[in-house]
């Protein structure tokens, strides 16, 4: 079958891709967590920052550790990978924070050399998805109360068939 | 068949729950990374720390996302569920911080109210992947360097067919 459907609702995370300026490498768009934010509120606020496309949270995929990254104050990095779903297709772009951002193939992206290993492999990942079900690779989120306080943390791990997400 | 199997080299993750004192629920051992750990090596250490028995990190299973959680000074927090192996069994632990600490059954634990709503789904999870294998529930860490610092990060996600565990 094709491996570059049309646009589908479930594609965000799937074809787009961000090329910044300091490297000539197909980066997917992202950023740092403000205090008290959601993981998937932060990937939504980052996109649109980003790229101007407004999307919704569908599930988390990836999580990268890092000691002494440089970007994170010489502490350990936790970068985590969510997959998007796009509920516009415009791009405006910071021409400071990248030299080109565009909708590109997923199959393109998963072949390409002009890009990261983790870009390569959630790309691989994706198409995977495509192809049996995106149920195969994501990790959905939950939001439960906790016992003792009252507050609602959210949880991510893979769905069970006995487990209806709520 | 039997939801009791015989210790298999894959069980920890599976069986083994421990009873903190302040409340009679039966939790996961863990506790709190050291700057610069990875988070399996956090995993493996807590355990032996708090129960004695020696083990091998296996997978990531969860997270869970908590803002203002008492125990990380009013910041956000990533609690991190791994999946381990033992390599021992006795249990040695300190009567400090739990009532009680034992080998449960793991169909035991997915059913009891004395527990968490996480410790729950996280025990049906593990029966999942005890009955349909755990490929089906794990997210594997690869190791990959950085492309411009040369040092080396972790990186968790679905395994794939075509991109076997290096």
């Amino acid at each position: 079958e094709s491996r570059l459907p049309g646009f589908a609702t479930h594609q965000i995370g799937v074809r787009f891709a961000l090329v910044f300026q300091t490297k000539n490498a197909w980066k997917f768009p992202g950023g740092l967590s403000d205090p008290g934010e959601n993981i998937g509120a932060t990937a939504v606020r980052e996109v649109y920052e980003e790229t101007g496309v407004r999307s919704e949270f569908r599930s988390l995929l990836s999580i990268r550790q890092q000691h002494n990254h440089p970007g994170a104050f010489g502490m350990s990095d936790m970068y985590i990978i969510c997959r998007l779903s796009p509920l516009t297709y415009d791009i405006n772009f910071c021409t400071q924070e990248c030299l080109r951002c565009e909708w590109l193939p997923l199959a393109e992206l998963a072949q390409t050399n002009a890009t990261t290993p983790i870009t390569t492999r959630i790309s691989r990942l994706l198409l995977h998805g495509l192809e049996r079900g995106f149920d195969s690779i994501d990790l959905t989120m939950e939001e439960l109360p906790a016992v003792y306080s009252g507050m609602f943390y959210q949880l991510y791990h893979r769905q069970l068939p006995q487990t209806p997400k709520s």
